[in-house]
């Protein structure tokens, strides 16, 4: 018989990265709370999921639309850097050097888990070249095969329309060690060299 | 500003064993799910909260009151397995080997953490113990200082209303190494060993 705490225990279990203990800890860490406790954790998730949204311009989620970086005047309108989450959009913002636009596909292309051209917004983001003056897209998908593949893809595309088209660098992530570094990684880093 | 997703990281953020970055990607995953999952999951959260309540008898997380191991009348009714959560009862109920009753303290004494004597469901044991005829208590308390601590206390005090009272063994846990195991453990190991 499954108890309401199997139930939330597989809840929690459905979630990326939570394996069967730490399912179980947070399950019964939810029901020993106070329920203010308890109901506080589920209004931020109703209101995350009921006020969070895709920007309409960059598709990137936001309470707002178009998105508070989209609607920022103070940032730079001929650049698009490319990126396959939400989540790299915070990662790159964090990172603080850049000062353009985004533009997220939601995925990388992967024919063989069925992921095509028309499941990412690529069409979206060939509308959105057309229609601004835009003279510089960053590729920014993920230095792996699918991350490879969507950016070698858009590369052609994009280079039809006369625009410049760059891709994010490969090198050793910093705190990095050469010795261990793999040969793709390595190759990168000597290629993309810098004047010192 | 803090958006509705930043909120619902920090309260995933406030969950054991969470760090900021998994708290992040849970949020963004939340918030990308389709509605009715969302849903799901605040029943699933809903749902355990209310219905889970503390046995009245030995004080573990059960829908029902008296908990089904209590109200088990097949289980040994002359053994009682005293532990700290309802974890430890899960986890000794999965080994398959136990077949009494259990107590849960819902802590262990840590009078430095402001845990003491009357924070934790010792006066219920001890009522307990008076009101029925007990033969063994198992103290299944951690083998840590609080958890040795709290032993040792209760030992005495049972020990005092003539029932018997015995210990967990510690020992070498399976798939373990003699060589890398620490001295309480190895010492543990040797004194509880077995006829074959």
């Amino acid at each position: 018989m499954d108890t309401p705490l199997d139930k939330l225990t597989e809840e929690f279990r459905r979630l990326p990265g939570i394996g069967v203990k730490t399912a179980r800890k947070l399950a019964y860490y939810i029901v020993q709370q106070p329920a203010s406790r308890v109901d506080e954790f589920v209004d931020a998730i109703r209101d995350a999921k009921a006020n969070m949204h895709f920007c309409s311009v960059c598709f990137n989620l936001s309470s707002q639309d178009p998105c508070p970086i989209c609607s920022d005047i103070s940032r730079d309108r001929s650049t698009i850097c490319v990126v396959e989450t939400p989540q790299d959009v915070q990662a790159i913002e964090r990172s603080g050097d850049y000062h353009g636009l985004y533009h997220v596909l939601h995925g990388a292309l992967s024919p063989l888990d069925g992921v095509n051209v028309e499941d990412l917004r690529i069409r979206e983001l060939l509308q959105r070249l057309g229609n601004t003056t835009v003279k510089e897209v960053i590729l920014a998908t993920d230095p792996d095969v699918e991350g490879e593949a969507t950016a070698l893809y858009l590369a052609r595309l994009i280079k039809t329309a006369g625009i410049r088209v760059t891709r994010i660098a490969r090198g050793l992530p910093m705190g990095g060690d050469i010795e261990y570094a793999d040969e793709a990684t390595l190759a990168g880093a000597v290629a993309n060299r810098q004047e010192m």
